[in-house]
């Protein structure tokens, strides 16, 4: 027996919790002297109705159980996106729902693809519930991660982010609630730094609150047509590379960090990993760009990594066109899309550990060919790893690259041709933003169909809440009572 | 440390079975009034240094062991195509060494991607030795499947061609040899019911024996070059379709068949999946196809029978241009290079039990995942499946991707488009022959440059072979001796 009860009630917080975050909105459109009705009226809408649903329930912990907790993750998702719409089909700046809830959901998953070809055009209040959406999807991604992923075993990368800083202590829930506090300290503390360099750098105070919002977010929206690309400022640029490095990172990393306790940091397989490809891969694509006549040497170094640092941390801000430098350049970049952050970061994709965990398995598969009976452990932060969770990873690998390939067959079904098709689920999936074919660098998502729209949009979601979460709802066991 | 002693006596034998496997060939070129030199002359140098080789050095079996079979099985290969491209280049037919290289090597692994562009101008002589490297590829699959990768452990999979049907003794030299030489005779005996078949249709019997040898191979080279649309003969066509089936069908399901034990067929997992599938998509096919005004319904059906069976089993035939149809079928044909046959067949590409033992893991990950504690086992034709096998198959699936993805980048760093560089090494790996982009099922290979050829080459060969056997070849421990 499913108990909705809870469920209900902890929706009705949620829409509280949107409402609330609406509201700051409200104060630029005010200040830029544009309408607040759109936003007051959504924010209302979601405040009644959620307290309405968070005081008819009362809630009983112990009937929160593994079903329930999927069912509340991915309807905080739907949830979220119904009420996020909202204030775009209000304002009617975006009239469609297709084009809305794609925009929403975009913005909840920190994807960052966007249907608006026009962005400057649109009033401040909306541009900032816009950013504000990529913020809170980031948010939310802490707290699955850290609190409920391990619970229901998903992903099989809960032991490489439960490593949690918070006080060791035997009962689990306050331990998991101090370690999600501590994460989202250093989540709010980095947006508010990131704020402050990108005013000082020379953004208006209203671009760098936004572009903090969703660089943390590893979410890419800009305030801006060109995107990043729009500030020519080394500073500016060089500050998004450091605090999306840093947004791709496992914030558990970055909390002994900022203890200075560094021989943890160097201790994660993960970070040196993540680290050595985003250098690796930047020196790579610094050559065909460094061809370029108008580029000087640190140009195009700074391009080439700001690019791959914002497709590995799957954050889609661009400042070039990579799909100017050739197929081979293009096709780097689409398997970029395929890289995702850290675990325990807010990155999407499929995340650095679980490649790790690939290819240590088939170094020794041929080890273990050679020599049949040596027993050789998979080890991964000195950890060893089991057999239970290398398979469920590889098994995770493969269903994300089987739901990326049947994801491409339902778009070119559609008939878009093949490297938008690709592209197009691939970005999804791994919740980047940005990719080949028609949906380039310096395109966006407009001209799909509605159905295309709708189905990009649940691909995010697949791909935000790592796959299983909402595959397990089609299942038979998850409805069959026992 | 390896001896290279037993290796090289090995090698010479196969030299003298390639050099006697040439005169047939000459045989046609004398009845054709063709020049014979270039037959004889290639098949006298094999002799020669194969008889050398073989008389030069004494065979101790003792020391033929893991190392050595990776060795022999490697090099066999490459043996057999530096001598099976005398033929074409002492002939001048195929004057150029990347062109030789690559037809013979799409030969010997079964492949039948092209580089010739009018394939009817060549000698009859040639011709029939082009398609007996096929059948000699085939051949050669039988034993690696049934005797080597089961000693080396190969692929995963030795499990389910294991089940053979020898005699049970506990010597497990001459069950062995008494499985591969009863799959042998299913191998011979089919090649002559199809020859007889097709020579029934009406094709010449040069012809008829040509499409013979290349349909049990799974090959696909054909002598006409509008390959199997030459003959719009119904029965021709069926008779093909049939035949593929067989060939992509696991040798020792077959056997019993014959023997009339069909609960022992029905038995296999695996056959069962393979023949729903490939029913299931070419009724998924049939529909756009028989929008077609100039084709009756049973046209239809078959044309798109004939394009699924020939994918699916890697055989590489055609009968029509199947990325006419639009976007969506073009996607689903470059989906099917990825299928293979059966495991025991001489079918390449990734095999059904595999994608088999992939989905039924992952319907398992779910239940897991409700009921954490239940042992759910993963069963394969009613056995149980070890978690070591399941993770070395997902572990194979996953590597024959990143060598896809890998070759693919390599084809588009030297300048191919996203379609042809992705079909390319898509149909190379899988052993196929047609894809996608320029190289769908009316185009040929003559375009590429050399290098692209060469490590085309090098794809079929890692693909035909499973990948370990060869990529072992390039780790430290291989060569390192303790």
């Amino acid at each position: 027996m499913i108990h909705f009860k809870e469920i209900a009630k902890i929706m009705g917080a949620l829409m509280v919790l949107i409402g609330l975050l609406m509201l700051p909105g409200a104060a630029f459109s005010l200040h830029y002297g544009e309408t607040i009705f759109p936003i007051v009226v959504s924010a209302s809408i979601s405040l009644v109705i959620g307290l309405i649903l968070f005081f008819s329930f009362s809630k009983d912990d112990r009937n929160i159980r593994k079903r329930e907790g999927y069912l509340i993750v991915s309807l905080s998702w739907l949830v979220m996106a119904i009420f996020g719409m909202l204030p775009y089909l209000l304002s009617k700046e975006i009239p469609s729902f297709y084009d809305a809830i794609f925009e929403t959901m975009s913005g909840l998953t920190t994807t960052g693809a966007s249907i608006l070809t026009d962005i400057e055009a649109m009033p401040k209040g909306l541009l900032f519930w816009r950013s504000m959406t990529q913020w809170i999807g980031g948010l939310g991604i802490i707290v699955l991660t850290v609190a409920i992923f391990p619970l229901l075993g998903i992903g099989g990368i809960e032991l490489f982010v439960a490593e949690s800083p918070g006080p060791t202590s035997d009962k689990v829930h306050p331990r998991i609630s101090e370690t999600a506090k501590r994460l989202w300290y250093v989540y709010v503390g980095l947006t508010l730094l990131a704020m402050l360099l990108y005013w000082a750098g020379g953004m208006t105070f209203f671009d760098a609150i936004n572009h903090a919002l969703t660089t943390l977010a590893t979410g890419g929206f800009s305030t801006k047509n060109a995107s990043m690309a729009f500030y020519d400022s080394a500073f500016i640029q060089y500050t998004a590379i450091f605090f999306m490095f840093l947004a791709g990172t496992n914030f558990t990393v970055i909390y002994f960090g900022l203890l200075g306790r560094f021989k943890r940091v160097f201790r994660s397989d993960e970070f040196k990993t993540y680290a050595f490809f985003l250098l690796g891969i930047s020196v790579i694509l610094y050559y065909p760009i460094a061809q370029r006549a108008d580029f000087s040497g640190e140009e195009a170094f700074r391009t080439s990594l700001f690019q791959v640092v914002s497709l590995i941390t799957t954050t889609g801000y661009v400042t070039d066109d990579y799909t100017q430098y050739g197929q081979g350049v293009t096709f780097l970049c689409f398997m970029l899309l395929f890289l995702g952050g850290s675990a325990g970061s807010t990155a999407g994709g499929i995340k650095f550990v679980r490649h790790l965990t690939f290819i240590k398995n088939s170094w020794l598969e041929f080890k273990r060919l050679i020599h049949p009976r040596a027993v050789v452990p998979l080890l991964i932060n000195g950890d060893r790893v089991t057999t239970r969770i290398i398979t469920h990873i590889m098994n995770f690998l493969l269903i994300y690259l089987l739901t990326f390939v049947l994801g491409a067959l339902v778009m070119s079904l559609i008939g878009y041709d093949l490297p938008t098709s690709l592209g197009a689920v691939a970005t999804s999936l791994g919740n980047v933003g940005p990719a080949i074919g028609q949906v380039g660098p310096v395109d966006n998502f407009s001209f799909f169909s509605p159905f295309a729209k709708v189905f990009l949009s649940f691909i995010m979601l697949l791909g935000r809440l790592e796959l299983f979460t909402i595959l397990i709802l089609f299942t038979p066991f998850f409805w069959r009572t026992n």
